[in-house]
């Protein structure tokens, strides 16, 4: 099996949202492809919302990675581990509320010689190594994190940070066996709480992005610690998104922006929503952005959006908007399921429908208790003949 | 004990709301009667949104209401009981996502002599006697219920159905033991799920309502059986909230709209949402009925809002905008948990707040998926003095 | 690919417990491949204890089974669809309490000319058709189980149902979309609630298993209507065990029970649990049926047991022993986890270990509020040379 | 009000189980008062079994104590906060599994002149003062609860450690108001967790109890520092019990021994089950220290067995009896939802009836994954008449 091709900024890129009837049905994708509107061998990412509970043992994330590594590796030539290897799968469970179980498919080829060119949709991926227990959640996880969001965009052929909206990291947790494995070594995780663990992992990781991006200041960033990971919520990124899972060791990378050269049917913009409630974002990111108003255009809203890609969290102060929230204190209900179906019902309000990438725990994404948002928008025809 | 006092129209309400630190934390309250605020004596209703599962097991309503008993008893000279019995307490679990838990209490004198008089806040209470188990979710229910509906009504003055505006009703559910109490008797319950009989429960209270204030066609009223209960899904009423405890045995019902000759200083309107992502519902009678946007005129919804008073149920068909929802396949969180936490993030990202009372579970209240919302609005000084 | 090949009685089953890390973790099962230990194409049931919440979401019993058809199909030279329809894969979803996940594997040969032959353990499998969504939970749904339990018992080698010590089915369940399916077509499924359609689906394939074992009297089997299902607790089956899951439409039946002819190195016997608690039965049959005292021969037991199959529920009179349990008006978790919390425990604290097969669920499946356990046992060497 | 009357080892204990509809249900125990058998103002402790989740947000704890103080306030001529402060009301959530909800109520009286005296059942009750969040889990509270055990020991009139059979504390936890209050104030609470903060409580609290009762050796008494706390396990007390709970600020203990001189009409023992399916140190400790086969004199075992005490929890090292549980990865069901489940089971199928006090959490209280047992028992009439 071959890697993947690489183009740089030139390439041509095409995002399909396929609705699933659970974490292992991919009748939707099949569909595609047998219409010869998809060829699996150019698929460089793919972000599933899945259904389970999006905290330990959801095993919906580890069931959909499986099914599409089965289903890649024939299409491939390759065996299902090495499909695994080459293509971005970051699956985010938890469709809490409104929200609906789908993929979204990123595929990557050459730029097209008939299509217009312009500053447009560009996807780049990378790994990083897989991690020791103990090094979840603290600097190692940052640092090579970093690295990986820098090697993600040279694949996307992104050169300035300012042309990064998203950046989705897909980390490791520690299971009860993984912290046992470190104990019995001498070694300290840094929580041996397993849900807790997701937290930590998400928040290094997404520290490890603002590095990348510059988006700390250089004081910040110079004294980076172990310490500072869910502790200094000063600290953050506004473009990242990470989920962490059961069913892999090392960090995925995947990063959305835009780069002049390409030729792909989308562009891309971000807000950060300030807190779980805030519509008024997004709407304002639609208006300033894409020209359109959130009601009055809410057929062309529907039209035109790919995707939202956000991420959620229980306000860590435990109010919102001066008023108490319950969510840290419920011991049936972990507080990202809260968050998750908070948010995923504020965004579908604003765009018209309920598959939205929606994930959960927003350590060090975003300022506390809010978190960031990219839109990926197709561009209207009218504005294809003329970019 | 006396009972309430009567005023028909001539009515002058106040609504407070609270904020708790838990179900039993009336210490807000305390605060604003030690302030000569609010008069324990002229309490005639308390709406409370206590932090439970809202589901069966939910302690917290029953909590919540014996503390509003024993800390109403020595106001009223009376014993908790009967304070229980002279005031409307309606307790719904369940503050999922952002939602606040708080205690809304309506007041109620005789209208001011000093305050200008007009088509204004009024409300009314009554109450049925104690259902038989295998009376709910049936014919009897919903007999029994109208009859309250229509003494409520006549209670708060109100002759027209047009200027009702929410109907609030707390009815009983089953529990293993009252199951068991009516299958001894050989009496069939509607159902043996105990889940499930707070729906039915709540579904014949709404067709109740529905009944009382002539929202069915003739042919449907007529037909009104126990089959049609969770069945006929084109009967349902655009004004009823049903919430269903374990702490009551009968129906109590609190109504609320407007009257000409109230000097309360509250104006009411409603609204249906026709899904739970439905926030133009809201933000259109913001604009239409009360004449602000709610993006623009934020600082003014916020001042003017008392409350919004809603419903939210789990879209029985299985998808929200034609995608799939997994609200009713998830054995984890039951149903009514999930739509609350998305109804209530929409409806705060509109109001721009948090403590709001959102009640999940709407059969019959509003149509499939959506449900009835109330806003209770201070009257601007501006037209105060107008009126 | 072939069908199963068939042996009648001259059958020799080898069984195999082996524990896993993950729904998905076939490693163990791998290890003994390699080893020679266990020859793929002998298998003929898995019997898998999943990890998940075992209700109607529970998408670990569907990425069990994807993964052993995966496994299966390269050994098998045949299709994962092929694999899933020759292999009885019955997964069971939720290890409560201190359950432990592993896959029980049945292999079938040839009886060995070489080993002793005795009334021994045989194993026989058969399937039913697919069901419309209406069909679950009524006499449809019986008489088809019913006839595969025959058709089992003949692949068994079984003659006489004295000889059958327990019946394992799996069956559909109703999800959101099957009932929509249902009631577009003018179809009534048997309940609209996902959950409840588990119990009715178990509760027909039990009677229709108990059918097939004449334990029913007369005039009961006679009369056996569709209102029989989850309401006649008298009928039952003392060797029924009843596994609804999302992932199939139609019943895998497996049997177990002896057959003279047989050279399997295992016996097989079976009790009932009169309730949740009722540790007594277990080690009764241990001490009647098997010599062993559950105390004293600690060690014994532990050596000698291969693997305990228990059904579990939570009383449906809402006691246990004359008191009252709580499982049925628990909303936050289900009935079905409290009871396999429970018989789990108890029988664990007989046998000395924790990967023992207890499923949840026991409708018509031994009487309310007990079930059904089976015992295999290893016969003991000096056993062995004088059978 | 006084404050409860102290007899030394003078006393004459009576204790009455009192099985409840719910968590504010007092009625058994009304009943018993006005048949004359239980007198309020000699009330000394009450401990509880609730059915709430039994975690932070679970407040039937607190409802159940304040039913409590208000039922005793009017028998004891105070308020309803004075009559908590003078009763110990030990509230311990979770029923789950089998599980029956109860109240189990201790009185206190001078030893009787017409009675039998001899070494039997005592009970000693203190307080601490209110603990600062960041004192929670750390060795201020270790101090405080060894203190209060201490004062407890002289109220029961218990001078030797090895005559003390079982000590309950109740304690703390951190909400995140109280994790805001202490970081506000620059102090670190010891973590910021909620649900984790109740393991560090209770953690803290049995080290207090192993300190004064000499359990642990004098080089790790001497060495008991903070880090020692949920993490020094080979630290902790064979007779501790501790719940921690929303309702309180500061340590309540309970203890419970025998001294010569009482009249009380029970004896008390205790045992250590090693893991969560030790029946059999329960059956030999029924066996040895009262000479009842659990098997043979089932009848006299629920004749005299007033109550079993006991800790369960989750094994932290991921297994029991050498096979994976799943308790610690349950993002859904804390851990110690299933370790109580597990363990009232367990003893269940012991005692023959459901009414236990199983508490969760047993973070040095027992050995890891195992947890002390403590049996009262009624003396049988004719060792009555000899001692």
């Amino acid at each position: 099996m071959s890697e993947l091709p690489r183009f740089g900024a030139a390439q041509h890129v095409e995002v399909f949202v396929v609705p699933c009837s659970g974490p292992g049905d991919l009748s939707g994708v099949q569909a595609l492809v047998e219409a010869g509107r998809l060829a699996p061998a150019d698929i460089v990412a793919v972000m599933g919302k899945t259904e389970g509970n999006g905290c330990v043992n959801d095993y919906t994330r580890e069931y959909a990675s499986a099914s599409w590594a089965a289903f890649l590796a024939p299409h491939l030539g390759c065996t299902p581990a090495e499909a695994e290897a080459r293509v971005g799968l970051v699956m985010s469970g938890g469709t809490e509320g409104v929200l609906s179980p789908h993929f979204t498919v990123f595929t990557r080829q050459p730029a097209r010689a008939d299509a217009p060119r312009g500053k447009r949709l560009v996807v780049g991926v990378a790994q990083t190594r897989d991690f020791a227990p103990e090094e979840l959640g603290r600097r190692a996880q940052i640092d090579a994190t970093a690295d990986a969001v820098r090697a993600a965009m040279a694949d996307a052929g992104i050169a300035n940070a300012a042309d990064m909206h998203f950046v989705q990291v897909k980390c490791p947790l520690l299971t009860a066996t993984r912290v046992q494995d470190a104990l019995g070594r001498g070694a300290a995780p840094v929580t041996r709480d397993t849900y807790e663990s997701m937290g930590y992992s998400r928040g290094a990781s997404a520290l490890g992005i603002a590095l990348a991006l510059d988006e700390l200041d250089e004081e910040r960033a110079a004294a980076l610690t172990d310490a500072a990971v869910l502790s200094d919520w000063r600290a953050f990124s506004a473009r990242a998104s990470a989920s962490s899972g059961i069913e892999l060791l090392n960090n995925v990378v995947v990063v959305l922006g835009e780069a002049e050269g390409a030729t792909s049917p989308y562009e891309i913009a971000h807000t950060v929503m300030r807190d779980a409630v805030d519509a008024a974002a997004v709407r304002t990111l639609l208006r300033e952005r894409f020209d359109l108003d959130a009601d009055r255009d809410a057929d062309a809203v529907r039209e035109r959006l790919v995707n939202l890609l956000a991420k959620s969290e229980a306000d860590p102060t435990g109010t919102v908007r001066g008023a108490r929230h319950t969510m840290l204190n419920d011991s049936d209900i972990n507080a990202t399921r809260h968050a998750r179906a908070a948010v995923g019902a504020v965004l579908a309000s604003v765009a018209g429908r309920t598959a939205l990438y929606v994930s959960g725990g927003a350590e060090h994404q975003g300022p506390p208790g809010g978190g960031p948002v990219a839109a990926i928008m197709r561009i209207p025809l009218a504005a294809e003949g003329a970019s």
